[in-house]
């Protein structure tokens, strides 16, 4: 009889407070899912595709602001999570990610189930630990319960993200026949973190010396501290907001990525900002990127509490390592000094952003008013049900597009989107993730190819209560009939669009999701009462669009917007 | 207006007799897909889904015994290739894969869909290809050129395997409002091979020198000239025939995964080799392996065209560099030279493997044919149906092990299975590149989880006329009910089967598949002689399969088996 003592790893995690478990099933990671199942501090939940998994491992960790574990069998289930793993590097999500590996003598040996893990993510984690496959060494046993606590602690050091844990495992992997011993010794070390408050003035008195400041929000979750300083702010700067900054103020310039295209030379240089300020992560706005690269301001200032400063507008000077909100209370606070603060300036280049964004909202609503049924009155016509305090995700990429042209949501409604690496192939996972931990809706946006891509993240036993989707169904990528580049080439419906006539309604029926189909205002007026009556069952809603409709549509409004 | 000139990539491709491309939708790589799209010679198959793309295009690549391009836009869109690059790398296969990516200046500045690419699946391929973004110089154009060249030679040269370039655009990508243009200039160069017949009289004098020679094939695709010498080779050696070894010869040995275990040592002595000669890639039975790694034999050769020589018995002496039927063939022409060449031991040895192998047999026969309706009986009755001369591809984890107990199957059948790295996560993709390319039946034998996992596989508007699949459905990853470890923990249905009540009717009816379902012996005939009728459509049968009675049954056999 072998018998073998391996490591409790489930109570380092709990120990940190680390409760979430994703697991998929195998017979290399045993040991972890006996460790993790029989740990009665761990949620669990158990998720066969892999690729699924992680992004519901990465909605559940964006949700919850806090690490959440995956672990996996040996072989190809670990390459599976390197979308989501990717997609949580660029949002900075603290994923703890483990795979249960063969021994290292049997790598490259044509054993079953063995590929080179080690290092296989390493472009997109943090930092990769190999633990030892033999612990019966005390210095061995020490290399692996420290290795499990620095790498808890290095996926929320900022900037937060994901680690890989490797653990090799000889045979036996279950109890039983074949012994094997949970050894219950383990040892935590954790991090704290504190920062001074920083002395503001020099940093102000620059300021100062700006006529027209311009604030734009990226990607960040809702944050209470910033909204409050946003109407003092909002005084003496422009403030922008991304549909994905989750900010409510309502002050916020809101439109830019409708009416920064198309302007002349002059109205170009009235919105121009002379100090550009910018916090959160990426912004949506392909308009708003192009004016302010080829519109520069003197100096532009990024806020991170790291330090990370990518130059997404090409013209970064300077990098303020802080909170934003300790920064934005300072400016809020701020009184402007003697007269040779000009206000004037200042509240006259306000003033022109301000103009832009009601013409170009007025617009839109009278376009949107008076238009045919299409994609874009259908999601305007969404956006107008909403209920408030909800859990909103968009799905890429028209959704989020669209839901960043019209803005207009509800109070308490928090926006989730995978904009760090922008792909189609996670949305339902990561808003099922997000169902299964938070207390109140979960609502997708999303298309038919993002729905179809990632279908298996429903495949599992867990209540999705709460949940709801509504599937804006064109029949194919409607992305390439609106960008100008495809449009019009003979290979868009075959090579861009891909073309499809599949319904949702075949997965709603397998999963037992309430269903409901639309094609109009009358029946999706309906519909969207049927979605928002209760949280008892997870529901879906099909809207069938009309690809052609919605190109005109589109081009209509873009259309009457150049027209100035 | 931008004018721009692309490199016309297809040509490169075209000219080295590459033709089958699986491309994946999106902006980035649009200077690619429309290179392909608009050479006619190319074969073009739209995936949204990566991963199936990738399975599919290895499907393709398997089965057409050449390389096969697959294509991608930039961000996690490669990611999604992995599971089946590596996949590739494991069983040998050459795909080129390719991802369009933004340029070296834009990353990591959180523009949309811009990753790490570079590097992200060196673990798994044989050589990665940066190409450059500007190829106005000419000597930028050189390098575009000769790189393409330098990785379609790469992944064909032994082992072959799969390789990646990724490609970085800026825009424009359309033709257009925005000028691009296609230069056809493009050169190639190819690779040549030629081998010397060699000098085999050093190795047959060693082999004289061994009375007990057993030569274990792994897996290969069907060897006609191997098979021609298997009836002479047998006179003085024991061929082990893996199912996966495609090897036809009725003298074989197949039923060693059932009779090499439970033996006392006496017979284990008498089955023991003095000399093992080993070809092909993986071998499924794990008690083989088992047994040959504690009853070594003298010496172990093992043949390999490149020189790959894994380890995988522990007891490896020499690597032969040639293909298996050069050396198999010198040895089948072998005339034993004098007395002192002992037939009679080698006959007595040859004789104790045929025993156990008829013995098993009938054994199994027996049990089958009495047995309740289970899943080995299930798929026994399957087997039995089999006609000849179809393309059989049997997924990880339970239907290639059953297919490896069972044998017997008839001529022409020609049998697939991801055995490079074992995982579910691919086998509807690699079964459909197979039907999408061969002119005949491709069935595909697989169970409920790794069906539903690559369910996406089918989500594409190509005909699968001629793909049939079975499905057997036991709710759940049965293995972990039939393998010793887990079966009696407490944890096994949540945490290692992951129990579910899905049914494969759904995914039949959206992809349009004539649909049937078996739950009993009288139900499975009369559904596969449905299955069998014709090729007009795609084919599903789902076996519902009762787990606990499908234990018992396999329990009892293996039982039988071990009461020797």
């Amino acid at each position: 009889m072998i018998t073998q003592t391996v490591f409790d790893t489930s109570r380092v995690f709990t120990a940190h407070g680390i409760t979430h478990v994703v697991l998929s099933p195998g017979s290399r990671n045993a040991p972890l899912t006996l460790s993790f199942a029989r740990n009665e501090a761990c949620n669990i939940y158990n998720i066969v595709d892999e690729r699924s998994a992680a992004f519901i491992a990465l909605g559940m960790a964006q949700r919850l602001n806090k690490p959440v574990v995956l672990c996996c069998t040996s072989g190809t289930a670990l390459l599976n999570y390197a979308p989501a793993v990717a997609e949580a590097r660029y949002q900075q999500i603290p994923l703890v990610v483990i795979s249960a590996d063969r021994p290292p003598e049997w790598q490259e040996q044509r054993d079953g189930q063995t590929i080179d893990q080690l290092g296989a993510l390493d472009n997109f984690i943090k930092k990769s630990f190999n633990l030892p496959v033999d612990t019966s060494h005390q210095d061995a046993a020490w290399e692996y319960n420290r290795k499990l606590n620095e790498a808890i602690n290095t996926c929320q050091q900022g900037p937060a993200g994901p680690v890989h844990i490797n653990i090799p495992f000889r045979e036996p992997f279950y109890p039983g026949e074949q012994q094997i011993n949970f050894s219950e010794q383990v040892r935590t070390f954790k991090q704290h973190a504190f920062t001074q408050a920083p002395d503001w003035s020099e940093l102000l008195e620059k300021y100062e010396q700006y006529d027209r400041p311009l604030l734009v929000i990226g990607q960040q979750r809702s944050n209470q501290e910033l909204e409050r300083d946003l109407p003092g702010l909002a005084e003496h700067l422009v403030p922008v907001a991304d549909v994905i900054s989750n900010v409510l103020f309502d002050g916020a310039i809101r439109h830019q990525d409708l009416f920064l295209t198309g302007m002349d030379p002059k109205l170009q240089e009235s919105l121009r900002p002379d100090l550009l300020i910018t916090c959160g992560k990426s912004v949506i706005s392909k308009s708003l990127k192009t004016y302010l690269r080829t519109n520069p301001p003197k100096a532009h200032w990024h806020i991170d509490p790291d330090g990370v400063a990518p130059d997404t507008f090409q013209h970064l000077t300077d990098v303020i390592r802080t909170n934003v909100e300790h920064f934005t209370h300072a400016l809020a606070n701020y009184q402007p000094p003697g007269p040779e603060f000009n206000l004037q300036v200042r509240s006259n280049f306000i003033q022109n952003w301000k103009i832009e964004n009601d013409k170009l909202q007025r617009r839109m609503e009278q376009v949107l008013a008076t238009a045919t049924f299409c994609e874009f009155t259908a999601f305007d016509r969404v956006i107008a049900s909403l209920p408030a305090n909800i859990d909103l995700h968009l799905a890429n990429s028209m959704p989020v597009r669209f839901a960043n042209f019209i803005q207009q949501l509800p109070e308490g409604v928090e926006v989730y989107a995978n904009r760090g690496t922008s792909g189609i192939d996670g949305t339902n996972g990561t808003a099922v993730g997000n169902a299964l931990v938070a207390d109140k809706t979960t609502l997708l946006l999303t298309g038919d190819l993002s729905f179809f891509y990632d279908r298996n993240a429903f495949f599992h036993p867990y209540s999705l209560e709460g949940l709801k989707i509504i599937v804006f169904n064109n029949g194919g990528g409607g992305i390439f009939r609106l960008i100008p580049g495809p449009k019009n080439l003979p290979e868009r419906p075959q090579h861009f669009e891909t073309a499809h006539q599949h319904s949702a309604k075949f997965t709603a029926l397998e999963y037992g999701f309430d269903y409901h189909s639309a094609k109009d205002y009358e029946s999706l007026d309906k519909a969207l009462n049927a979605l928002h009556k209760d949280d008892k069952t997870p529901k879906l809603l099909e809207i069938f669009l009309d690809g052609s409709a919605s190109e005109k549509a589109y081009a209509d409004l873009r259309q009457e917007i150049n027209d100035r």
